[in-house]
């Protein structure tokens, strides 16, 4: 529905939501969506979608503001449409404000389990040096790694942190470089490996960035498919989160891996299976992972969106007036039920499926 | 309307924004606030409100979402409220994303115009260095700084900067002084003054914090007022507005100051004023100026918000489209126009003033 929007450039620089690859404008917009960057950068619920050009269900087109960074001349309408998932407008222009390109570099560290690992993540944080991402890699998603990588290097099969540092020189980026190594080695912390140049950064993280493709690898064969799936929670409730998680995922009989952005909370977790009684274990373990999530304070999905897949959830997570509200959002503007029908809005709990498309 | 909500501390560290002293939270978040610390942090429409527990008029009480930092579980309610003014909700509590608590130092420039000061404050924000604010004070103020300010300094009455930077440590902050330095004198600024130490810093800073109430005592004797106004635009246009503005505001006959936030693009202009004949001739001005913001691409408020004085150019800041969808989702929440009625929403242009409250 959403044709790839043009992109105006506001000022020199790079948008800096960093996705997965194929992510597309429309998409990035109407998921909320973030990716590696949103340590450094947030996500695309913050500030970077100046305005959007959006044609309503009324079909009238509407430009939600100016190309100001800031405005308090009302709420911003933008943010309507950041995370509706294309059922109050469709997108079809917008303005992305740009970031300066800054020299970074790339380490790397082990650790002995991943609650260590994102204890760590905590303290490195608070420490204000140039942290542009932090990725968690788990076990066995570095077993995957060592057959499928980009790096070809052989890493230790443990629970790792990928970093990038960003800085407006190699002098800065030597004194992140230095804090996190104290950091991470006082949290357990092994191994700590920095790129020596730019060649040798791209290398690393190209080991973080084809994450999902080395770990869908694990599934030898055709017959198979990844489930993938994302929550986050407050990142103070991330250690708890992830161990217990894992501590599920190895007890179904299931390959799985995680990847987490972990400097906000939010982690991803890739299910392997090759049968029909293989997706149901799949799916059971998603919805522990999800229910879990929401009674440590978080949420049902951290970036990847709603759905079909998570409706069920957002009257647990949100509350029922909440979800009440959005629903009376979306028939004030969309009283015909046109755009995107059926997907986002929850029926309400124990209510009989209605036929009336206004039901949304 | 608005009791002072409790704040929930999330992480360690402080709130970083950081609007004009005796804000509210709950004025923040509703006329969604920035202030000196954006450049860096952003504004109150970023991603700091976690989330806001709100009284609808219906009475029903919603919490927006979860503690985590970042979810696509659908649109985020939170943002609805943020520069809304309390149109929509009444909130309660907030929870408030913080921020660690850095070494930060000050830096004083001035420059032989406006025009030459905005043209350096883009080179410096695209250097990627430590910067948490940069705010222009004119030669009218510094004037006023040198009769009234808290530093005692005596400063060129000429149209300055002032610089906080911030970084891990003071390595990091020598590097970016020497950045900025470099950077402003290729745009003609002179006489850089590095604060030798915190205290230094913090008196200089005081200069700047007490800008409102030095401008204000040029007005000499009881009987007067200043005007205060706020207007932003796309950076890259700030040196035509700025300078526009000042030519102006020297012509017609009130005292008035210029401190703005121009790493932001945004900046407030101050008019002072003893008769009613004066008060209509800085009525004019601050038109004229919000006009010329407009046509630049800008917006009428940058972070002062609209309340009764800025309604009339909504409809041509944003579109009628644009105004009717607030309006809209103001009618689907507040269908009896219950929450401070006539501020925001604006009667569209020449239509006759209706009786019925629904029609805000």
């Amino acid at each position: 529905m959403t044709k790839a929007p043009l992109i105006r450039v506001a000022d020199a620089g790079r948008p800096q939501l960093d996705p997965a690859p194929g992510a597309t404008i429309g998409g990035m917009l109407s998921t909320g969506c973030s990716g590696t960057n949103a340590v450094r950068y947030g996500t695309a619920k913050g500030e970077w979608f100046l305005n959007a050009t959006v044609v309503l269900p009324s079909g009238e087109v509407i430009k939600t503001r100016s190309r100001a960074r800031k405005s308090s001349a009302g709420f911003d309408l933008t943010k309507l449409f950041i995370g509706a998932e294309g059922t109050l407008g469709i997108v079809t222009e917008v303005t992305i404000r740009l970031a300066p390109v800054l020299p970074t570099t790339v380490a790397v560290v082990h650790f002995p389990d991943v609650k260590k690992a994102t204890e760590a993540v905590i303290e490195v944080l608070n420490q204000g040096v140039g942290i542009q991402c932090v990725e968690l890699l788990d076990d066995l998603f570095m077993a995957a790694t060592n057959k499928y990588g980009m790096s070809m290097r052989k890493w230790p099969e443990k629970d790792s942190l990928f970093f990038k540092f960003q800085g407006h020189s190699a002098k800065s980026l030597d004194e992140t470089a230095a804090v996190v190594k104290s950091v991470v080695e006082r949290h357990g912390g092994f191994g700590f490996t920095l790129a020596k140049d730019d060649q040798e950064a791209t290398s690393l993280w190209a080991d973080r960035k084809n994450a999902l493709f080395s770990g869908l690898a694990l599934l030898e064969g055709d017959n198979g498919k990844g489930w993938s799936t994302d929550v986050c929670v407050p990142p103070s409730n991330l250690p708890q989160l992830v161990y217990e998680t894992k501590q599920d995922l190895s007890e179904i009989g299931l390959i799985s891996t995680i990847v987490g952005h972990v400097g906000d909370g939010n982690f991803h977790a890739l299910l392997l299976f090759k049968t029909d009684e293989e997706l149901e274990i799949a799916r059971h373990a998603v919805h522990r992972m999800v229910k879990r999530a929401i009674a440590l304070d978080g949420t049902c999905t951290g970036e990847h969106g709603v759905g079909i897949g998570k409706k069920e959830y957002l009257y647990e997570e949100l509350g029922h007036g909440t979800v009440e509200l959005m629903k009376t959002i979306k028939r004030s503007i969309d009283p015909l039920g046109l755009f995107n029908p059926g997907k986002l809005y929850p029926d309400a709990p124990g209510a009989a499926k209605k036929a009336d498309p206004r039901s949304t």
